[in-house]
C-alpha cells in the first residue's frame, strides 16, 4: 500500500486522563497487525455522538443510536476489517453478545458500551472472534496509545490519522484529542469512517452533544471523496470529566466556547486528514461557495462541484477547466444566475459576467494548480449564503483501488 | 481514438420526406472532417424540443426555448468543436448571426431556424466560420444523410448512434429517424448529448412536443455517465408532415399512440447508444428499482445507484459486490428499509431480509458480470414505486479521457 502523497505527520499526543485503550488481533482478515481496539473511560464519562444518514445502517450504528440518549459511556469497542453491515438478526446478535462481553470485563451496563465496525459489508461479525479480540484488548488494557489504537481501528488507510487541541475551562487546561479512519469517503466495503474523539472536560452530555453536531456540520459533513456514504459511518466524542473542572452544562459557562472552538478545530483536522487519505488522492481542493441564496443553498453547489467526475478529473490533470465549474454550478439544481456568477482558481479571477474574464492569463491558474492544495471559489452573487466543502482529485489511483480486484 | 466495445453497427436509414441536409468543414478545431451541419426542413413542420435543466445555459439553448412555443421549424444548424456556452454577449450575437444567415439562406424566419453547438465551453463561436459554415453546407444541401450528419455533430463520439422505427397513422406508414451524438454523460466540454429526430408524420406542435417530453423522461432522462449535466444538452424532433396523413391534433387520432410508441422506441434506442459509448465504458448496466413508494422515488434511488462511483467500479470489476448497492440505496434520501430490501444481478437473487441469502452462491453471479449487459435490480418492498435507469461502468479508460490531457 502507497502512503498518500498528501499524508501528513502523526501529532504528539498526550495521554488524556480517564481514558485507557487496549488493542489486539484476530484474524477477522489475514492480516497480523491489530484489528481490535477497546477503551475504556472513567465512570462518569459524557458521550455524543453523530452516525450515517444511511437508511441501511449497520447493527453498531443501531446500537449507537440506541444508547446515545443515555449520555454516559464506560466503554468503546472498535472492529476493523468486518463492517458487520447488512448482516440480518445474526449481525444484530454478534453486536449485542461482544458488547455485553465489554460490560462484563468493564463491570458495567451493556447501554454504556458504544461499538463500531468497519470493513466488508454482508458477513456476519464472528462471534467467536469478535469476544476473543475483547478478551485479548481488555488484557491489554493501558494509558491511552492512540498511534496504536489508530493503527487498530484503520482499514484501506495508508496513514495514520489524529488531531489535538486544548482550551482553558476557567483555570483548568483541558486537551481534545480525536484519531480518525477513512480514505476516499467513505466506502461501504473496505473505507467506512470512523471518528472518536477523547477529552478530559467535564461536561453535560445534551451540551457535549450540541458542541459535537455543530462541529460536524461543517467539517466531517463537509467532506466528500466520491459522494457514496457509508452504512457505518460514526463519530464519538467522549468527556470522561478527569480534568476536574466545575461541569459544563451550559454555553455560558466558563471556558464553553473555547471548549466548542477546540472540538470544531480538531474535527476539522480530522475531516481534511480522511480527504487526504482519499483513495487515489493526490491533490486536496478545497472548495468555497460565495453569494448563494442562503448556506444550505451553498453547501449543495459546493458538494455538487466536488462531487463532479468532471471537475475532480480536470483537477487531477492540472487543467484550468473552468468550464467544468460552471457545469456543476449549473446542474446544482439551486438558484444561480450564469450572468452573475464569477469563478476563481486560487486568487485568480478567471470568469464573470457570463464569460472568461478579458485577458485572461492562464499562467498564475497553471502554477496554482501545478500544487498539491487546490482552492476553487464561486461567487453566484445572489445573497449572503456561504459554504466550504473538501473534497480530492479522481485519478487512477481510485478505479485501481475499487475496481482492481475482486472481493 | 478507440470504438467502444460496446458499439452497435449503424442500421440502414431511409431518407425522411421533407428533410434535406448538407454538410460541412470549417476550422473550429485542427479537424478535417465536416463539423457544421445544415438540415432544411419542409415548411409547416411542427417542432418540439426539451432542453437542459443547467441554470448555465448556452446561448443556443436559449435560442430553442424561445422559438420552441411557436411549434413550427424550417432550418437546424449544429456546430460540433465548440459549444459557444459561457461565452457573455459576444456567443450571443454569434448564434444570432448564424441563425439569420440560415434564415436568409433557407428563405424563412429566423425564429424557424433552431440552433445547437457541441464542443469546448467558454470560446465565443468564431462569427466568420459560423457563417462560412453555413453557406457551405447550405451548397452541400440534398436527400438526407444521416451517416454523413450523425458523423458531422460528434465530438468524442467513437461511434455514429442512430435508431429508427415506423408506425401506421391509419393506411398511412410513416418513419421516425434519430441521430444522436454524446460519449459518456454529456460533459460540458467536449460530450454534450445533442439528439435530433425527423418524421414524415403530420402532427400539431402541442401533440408532438406532449408525445416528446413523455418519451424523453424515460429515455434521455433516464441515463447516466458519471452523473455530471451539460450546459448545452438539447433533443429537437421535427415533424414535416410530408408522408400526407391528415394531421393528428390530439392522442384519440388514428395511430397516435403507435406513433408515441415509435417516438419513445427510437429515443430509447437513441439513449442507450449513448450510454454504450460512455467514456471509458466497458460494460452497459440497467439498473431496475421496484418497491418503492412511487415511481419519482424509484428514480432516485435507481440514479442513486447508477451515479455511485462504487457500484460503477465494482461492475468494472467484473466484482459481486453487492453491498455496494445496499450502501447506494441506503444514501439515496429515499424512504427504504434495510430488511425489506432484496437485490439481485441478472436473475440470481443475492440478498433479502437484510441479509445475503442463505447458501448463496456467486457463480451464476460471476457468469451474469463477466458478460457486458449487466442488470442490476433492487426491490424496496415499501410499495408500487418503479423506474429503469441506465448507465455505464466506471474504468481507467474515464480517467484517462478525462484527466490525462490538458484542455
Amino acid at each position: 500500500m502507497t502512503i498518500s502523497p498528501l499524508a501528513l505527520p502523526f501529532p504528539e499526543l498526550a495521554p488524556i486522563a480517564g481514558v485507557r485503550i487496549g488493542t489486539a488481533t484476530v484474524p477477522y482478515k489475514q492480516w497480523t497487525r491489530d484489528c481490535v481496539t477497546l477503551v475504556e473511560l472513567a465512570p462518569g464519562t459524557a458521550v455524543a455522538g453523530v452516525t450515517t444518514t444511511s437508511k441501511c445502517p449497520s447493527p453498531e450504528v443501531e446500537r449507537c443510536r440506541a444508547n446515545l440518549p443515555g449520555g454516559r459511556a464506560r466503554g468503546l469497542i472498535v472492529n476493523a476489517g468486518n463492517s458487520n453491515a447488512f448482516t440480518g438478526l445474526s449481525g444484530r446478535q454478534a453486536a449485542q453478545t461482544q458488547a455485553a462481553r465489554v460490560a462484563e470485563r468493564l463491570g458495567c451496563a451493556p447501554d454504556q458500551v458504544f461499538s463500531a465496525s468497519t470493513g466488508v459489508i454482508g458477513v456476519p461479525l464472528p462471534v467467536d472472534l469478535a469476544l476473543a479480540g475483547v478478551d485479548r484488548a481488555h488484557a491489554a488494557l493501558g494509558q491511552a496509545d492512540f498511534l496504536a489504537a489508530t493503527n487498530s481501528i484503520g482499514t484501506t488507510d495508508t496513514f495514520p490519522k489524529a488531531a489535538t487541541a486544548a482550551a482553558m475551562l476557567g483555570a483548568t487546561r483541558v486537551t481534545i484529542t480525536g484519531i480518525v479512519k477513512g480514505s476516499g469517503m467513505i466506502a461501504p466495503d473496505m473505507a467506512t469512517m470512523l471518528g472518536f474523539i477523547f477529552t478530559d472536560a467535564a461536561i453535560a452530555p445534551p451540551l457535549w452533544q450540541a458542541m459535537l453536531s455543530a462541529a460536524v456540520a461543517n467539517t466531517f459533513n463537509a467532506i466528500t471523496v466520491d459522494s457514496d456514504t457509508s452504512t457505518s459511518d460514526t463519530v464519538l466524542a467522549f468527556a470522561t470529566g478527569a480534568a476536574g473542572n466545575p461541569e459544563l452544562a451550559t454555553m455560558e459557562g466558563a471556558g464553553a466556547d473555547a471548549l466548542a472552538a477546540a472540538l470544531a478545530d480538531v474535527c476539522r483536522q480530522l475531516a481534511i486528514l480522511v480527504v487526504r487519505d482519499g483513495e487515489g488522492a493526490t491533490k486536496l481542493i478545497e472548495v468555497n461557495v460565495a453569494g448563494a441564496v442562503d448556506d444550505a443553498s451553498a453547501r449543495r453547489v459546493a458538494l455538487s462541484i466536488a462531487n463532479s467526475p468532471l471537475v475532480k478529473t480536470a483537477i487531477a490533470g492540472g487543467d484550468a477547466n473552468w468550464g467544468r465549474v460552471v457545469m456543476a454550478v449549473g446542474k446544482a439544481g439551486e438558484p444561480a444566475e450564469r450572468d452573475l456568477l464569477s469563478i476563481r482558481f486560487g486568487d485568480t479571477l478567471v470568469a464573470e459576467h457570463g464569460a472568461v474574464v478579458p485577458g485572461y492569463d492562464e499562467a498564475p491558474v497553471a502554477a496554482h494548480l501545478a500544487g498539491s492544495e487546490i482552492r476553487i471559489t464561486a461567487d453566484l452573487g445572489l445573497g449572503p449564503g456561504r459554504a466550504r466543502v473538501w473534497t480530492c482529485d479522481l485519478t487512477h489511483g481510485y478505479i485501481r483501488i475499487n475496481a482492481d480486484y475482486r472481493s
